[in-house]
């Protein structure tokens, strides 16, 4: 094997991929802090049981494991950055308000998490602690719109389900972890004949309302079904008032419900939402509440956010273009030297050609030149 | 041990340290652009072979190691970034001219590489290919004090070397490796009877060479005195004259030249470069040239360039002033929501107070609010 094999699901970025996704990272960062979302850069390391408190067993297989040599403790290398950003909310910060937190940057995965997909992506996330109302489900869900928009990502529909109308229906019923992994998996996989046989023996409005799931998915009305067909209980009540209360507020995007979605971490407790656009297999973002996951630092606020892959965010945009650059002689003297940093505390790019090699500049696209004219340099067009 | 404690040399950064690092990281990305620098972003992680070649056992000694569960083999966390660079300037971009490439990322290392260093530097690094001339070295200084101008770096000096001014001295001399590793070292600490005791078999034109290094740092008569006093050569005479041409280029900072500095990792080749301020323990930017790094992965082009660590770079200036930010009501009306939109799109942070939590926003400076008045909306001051 050569020494410039990558291993798989590994990929450099290569300049014009690596500008946009500049581009991208920092249209996305003013974005949060505009909202008043503050930037934090948890680590890339972090001891084992910390980084995984509460995490559930998903993200356990997704994360790299090593030894730290100075302490001889287990290390991982964060494959989500959720907790640990819950981790600052409750340790650090320790503020008794509302906090907004705001973070960009890799994490890793052991395998990848879909097809396909690197197992380094750039992640994107922005978090709100501290209140429990729907107005923050509702600023996450704008706020992750608003970030798609200034990705310029067409054609965004929002896909908004909660873990709390299951678990409403499962409440009561003896059920052990693996049976109820089962359920899941049923519900996720719409698969009726697979949960007609995993809930044969709960009681019957258990049965029914989860039956009754794999058919409420589609626009708003999904919700009135639901409660006319779903057993009434609080929690779902709450869950389906939530749920139109975020869908009212969102505009310019379409809206769909799927009331039997329990994908990702195991750390949801409330509604969640995913935004997708045409061409891209997979959700772009996903999001919700979470409010158990500071409870294994010692805070357990109320929370929701969201996070996307900077990285699946720039393969379903279009490139953007290049900014023209000007061509410039190797700079031998103070005038030459002056006119080039002048140009350049402008904002311009001005590449001085080294002899023997005048032509090659891939990803700036020279349009005009710096030139000698008597004592005075100027730029011309080429 | 609670869950929230995290590894030794290993930290959060919070939100105004953040956001001082992150606009830095703009800054010296953005100058390096300004100079025709282009972007890439190589992976965290890579097999360990293709990581470490060529690299030395300082570096090996850094890396984390682990295993890839879809290949079985090791892979290791990028230390330093410079290998990655080369491998993408030989293998993938493949141009015959020269090629500007720059980067910024984080590194891990098994252990700080400097005492209080942290073990997750953000690494910056400017690098430039397929030029051997003298030309490359004096822009790869003179970016570099460009870029720590732009992180307003006071008092910058930029100490000076040549690796091919030891090697002219020893050429010829049969040394085994352990035994010139114990030279470098006598070298480095300037420790004068053990670098007598170490070359008391050497030929004397070598010995009394490699003795005189030790008295040859100062300002530019060092360059003459040099001359004088060591061996002729004409590895030695180039050495000389490149630190000469770089040394007339560097304009607004103090120039000293130390010819027995060896410092660094194995890879370079020629002239060396390390950028000092006053209250920084070590230095901020070291680089210089290292024809030979691309090698391991078929190319050897001439190649010189730099790097620092934005984390260090942010503890020795002074923080950047809070912008200021608008305090408005959460936003229940289409009014205060389209007035929150635009101010947003004029760049202005607009923070939401949620409902019985009005007074906490630590990182922005409320010192206007969005206030109702009659049909309209208002910004007053505060």
């Amino acid at each position: 094997m050569s020494a410039w094999v990558l291993p798989d699901h590994i990929a450099d970025v290569l300049p014009s991929e690596a500008r946009h996704i500049e581009e991208l990272r920092r249209g996305l960062l003013d974005t949060a802090r505009s909202y008043g979302y503050e930037l934090v850069m948890p680590p890339l390391l972090e001891h084992l049981d910390s980084l995984l408190s509460g995490a559930g067993e998903a993200l356990d297989l997704l994360t790299f494991k090593l030894v730290d040599q100075l302490s001889g403790r287990s290390l991982g290398l964060r494959a989500d950055t959720t907790q640990q950003v819950a981790r600052i909310d409750a340790h650090l910060l320790n503020r008794r308000g509302v906090t907004r937190l705001c973070y960009c940057g890799p994490v890793l995965h052991t395998r990848p998490d879909r097809p396909h997909a690197t197992r380094e992506p750039l992640q994107f996330g922005a978090e709100i602690y501290g209140h429990a109302g729907v107005e923050a489900d509702i600023e996450s869900v704008l706020l992750a719109l608003q970030c798609l928009r200034i990705a310029q990502v067409p054609q965004l529909s929002v896909d908004l389900a909660d873990v709390r109308i299951v678990r409403s229906l499962l409440a009561g019923v003896p059920v052990g972890l693996a049976h109820l992994n089962q359920v899941h998996a049923a519900l996720a996989a719409k698969d009726a004949s697979e949960l007609a046989r995993l809930t044969r023996d709960f009681p019957a409005p258990s049965r029914e309302g989860l039956l009754a799931l794999l058919q409420l998915y589609g626009d708003e009305k999904v919700l009135d079904e639901a409660k006319k067909v779903l057993r009434p209980a609080s929690a779902l009540d709450q869950a389906l008032s939530d749920l139109r209360a975020i869908a009212s507020r969102v505009d310019g995007a379409r809206v769909t419900f799927d009331l039997a979605d329990l994908r990702g971490y195991a750390y949801y407790s409330g509604a969640r939402f995913a935004v997708y656009t045409p061409g891209a297999s997979d959700a772009l973002v996903r999001g919700g509440r979470y409010d158990e996951v500071g409870a294994a630092f010692g805070r357990n606020r109320p929370a929701a956010g969201f996070s996307l892959d900077v990285k699946q965010l720039v393969s379903v945009v279009s490139p953007r273009p290049l900014k023209a650059a000007i061509r410039a002689p190797w700079a031998v003297d103070a005038g030459a030297a002056a006119a080039i940093a002048a140009l350049r505390r402008q904002g311009e790019t001005v590449v001085c050609m080294l002899s023997g090699h005048g032509s090659e500049v891939d990803e700036f696209c020279c349009d005009r030149e710096l030139v000698r004219d008597g004592d005075q340099w100027h730029v011309r067009a080429l």
